[in-house]
């Protein structure tokens, strides 16, 4: 199972919204054949892999870390091709959590006499595809926070000064990441600030969101401009489409092909739940947040953080009055602090990468 | 030569301000004595180990870590020692930095005939004996900043609330840190804001400086009771002498035995290289600087920070109000941020520690 997982992760920033699936087919201890999933409207991995072992197929088991599909999606149901193969036994690493399969997968094989065994390396399976179950049960992105602070946890000095805090190395690293999102999501005090170009330095440049009240985005930003491939969004506040002026910016955004989505409130502040379910809707299942410390602590705060990056240089730049990695209101008690669970810490370059998972 | 520093390395914490040194006395490719330096005032490990392998070390090697002393201080000079023994080669790994030596063991060995190699595990031998090069050669403290935080920089809400932000491993790990030192330094609103015993849980308990220039530590702080033994220091500026409540509470402070230090200042704050000098004065080699945000950002502002320990706990408190590790005015460019080197990442329970020496 563990080659199977390993097969799956291949597909990584190319399966999206889908599940990243690996198969082989064993027959008297031998792999007969393998396959993966690569994009979606492609075969499913068990398809591929049975297509692969034609004949020999029959009398052979399956082994593939996610429960084959039962229904007809943008290809034909995988259940099917099985029974057809004549594959004896089925291990799968856990049940599709996606509401038109869950369980379902397992019964029509069982159904035609398949032996099924779930839960094999389960817990590896279910983080490796984490985005694919919250985008699937909750249809909402999942959403990754990513920061690059100094030890003593600032993102820029009291006078605003961001260049560089983190080495080469951490922000190729970055740049690797970006490139397999759906889409970048950064507070409109990123673009005012920094002026970034929010690419990927890969060939492909994600979705560029910026979460804006108030339209203040400049319209000269750079991200809207040849430098910064790929399609823009700006969230603002539905209410502030009543300003003239604000109506009048969106109309001239609308006409450069920029999406200019007025969102609901939540406390004077964009409602976060109701745009990443529509965000979900634009089939976004991968969203980075990259700043600054009030939009990573808006996301932190409303409970809608999946898993946090930190990148930590070794350097202190210290300051009643700097800028820290996330703001806004904040814990009242230390008890109250968001926890992360199965923490990594690992070196890039000369940085120090905390990643966790957000405990909910 | 890595046993010998191993050796020496048996003498952590209780040698200061002497170096920690290891001996080994070798013969036809065999040890034949080995030997540490304990205590202050004790023989030192050349003497010790010569001492053990008497009639026999004529015409063997010796391997010491630091270069012998050819000077009578609170032991006769260890020259004379190797002298008489009939030791016919000398390994050492490093040059004593003590201006009463320096050198002139290694000569006056040589003008008997002695062959003396010295540099072998050099930089090895230097890092073991950091704190030593420090007090021995500036006449001040080796400084150790800790600070406990969160992944997003913080050591207190917004209202101040602290306890716990790290993991009792990792408090259990600074004990221990505190039993290694000599002094411990916090500044006052550490004291009015937690009131610790600033004890190190160990059978040892370091000297307690309060930094606190217009003497507001309160008589009864937890520190000069019963529950907190050991020298109490509280470091005042000389001219908040002149309030005459300020005087009557340093005399009950004096009858106390708490120590008060009057000291000059520097930009109206207290002059840390004076304060520094004088704590050298009274043997305090090692000096751990607790905190808070403002003590430590003085110290590596006035570049006084010779290594710092930061422990960065899974968590994230958030809030653009809450205390930093690291406060004071800070870097105005990330470019004038204090950077560490030989930068080393380790878990302590479930937290992160992240050590390195400030580059000056």
């Amino acid at each position: 199972m563990k080659k199977v997982l390993g097969l799956a992760e291949k597909g990584r920033g190319t399966t999206s919204p889908n599940p990243m699936v690996g198969a082989l087919v064993v027959k008297n201890g031998k792999i007969i054949a393998s396959a993966y999933h690569r994009r979606p409207g492609g075969l499913h991995a068990e398809a591929i892999a049975l297509k692969r072992a034609g004949g020999r197929a029959k009398g052979a088991a399956l082994y593939v870390n996610l429960e084959p599909c039962p229904h007809t999606g943008r290809t034909p149901p995988c259940t099917r091709a099985i029974i057809k193969s004549g594959i004896k036994r089925v291990y799968c690493s856990m049940i599709d959590p996606n509401p038109l399969n869950n369980g379902k997968g397992k019964r029509e094989l069982e159904k035609h006499g398949i032996k099924v065994k779930v839960g094999i390396l389960n817990k590896e399976s279910a983080e490796l595809n984490e985005v694919f179950i919250k985008y699937i049960t909750k249809k909402m992105p999942f959403v990754t926070i990513k920061a690059a602070e100094s030890l003593d946890g600032k993102i820029a000095t009291k006078t605003m000064d961001s260049k560089w805090i983190t080495s080469e190395a951490a922000r190729d690293y970055s740049h690797r990441l970006r490139s397999e999102m759906d889409a970048i999501l950064v507070g409109v005090n990123t673009i005012t600030r920094d002026n970034p170009i929010l690419t990927s330095r890969r060939n492909k440049t994600p979705v560029k969101i910026v979460l804006d009240s108030g339209l203040r985005v400049p319209e000269g930003a750079k991200i809207f401009s040849k430098e910064s491939p790929g399609l823009n969004i700006v969230a603002i506040l539905r209410k502030s489409l009543k300003e003239p002026h604000i109506l009048k910016k969106v109309e001239r955004f609308n006409k450069r092909g920029i999406l200019v989505i007025a969102c609901p409130d939540k406390n004077n502040r964009i409602n976060l739940e109701w745009l990443l379910k529509e965000l979900a809707e634009l089939e976004i299942s991968r969203l980075l947040v990259e700043g600054g410390g009030d939009t990573i602590s808006g996301f932190l705060e409303q409970g809608f953080a999946d898993k946090v990056l930190f990148f930590i240089a070794p350097k202190i730049i210290g300051g009643r009055g700097a800028v820290t990695s996330v703001e806004g209101k904040g814990a009242e008690k230390v008890s109250q602090a968001v926890n992360l669970k199965n923490v990594k810490v690992e070196m890039i370059g000369t940085d120090i990468l905390v990643s966790g998972a957000v405990v909910s």
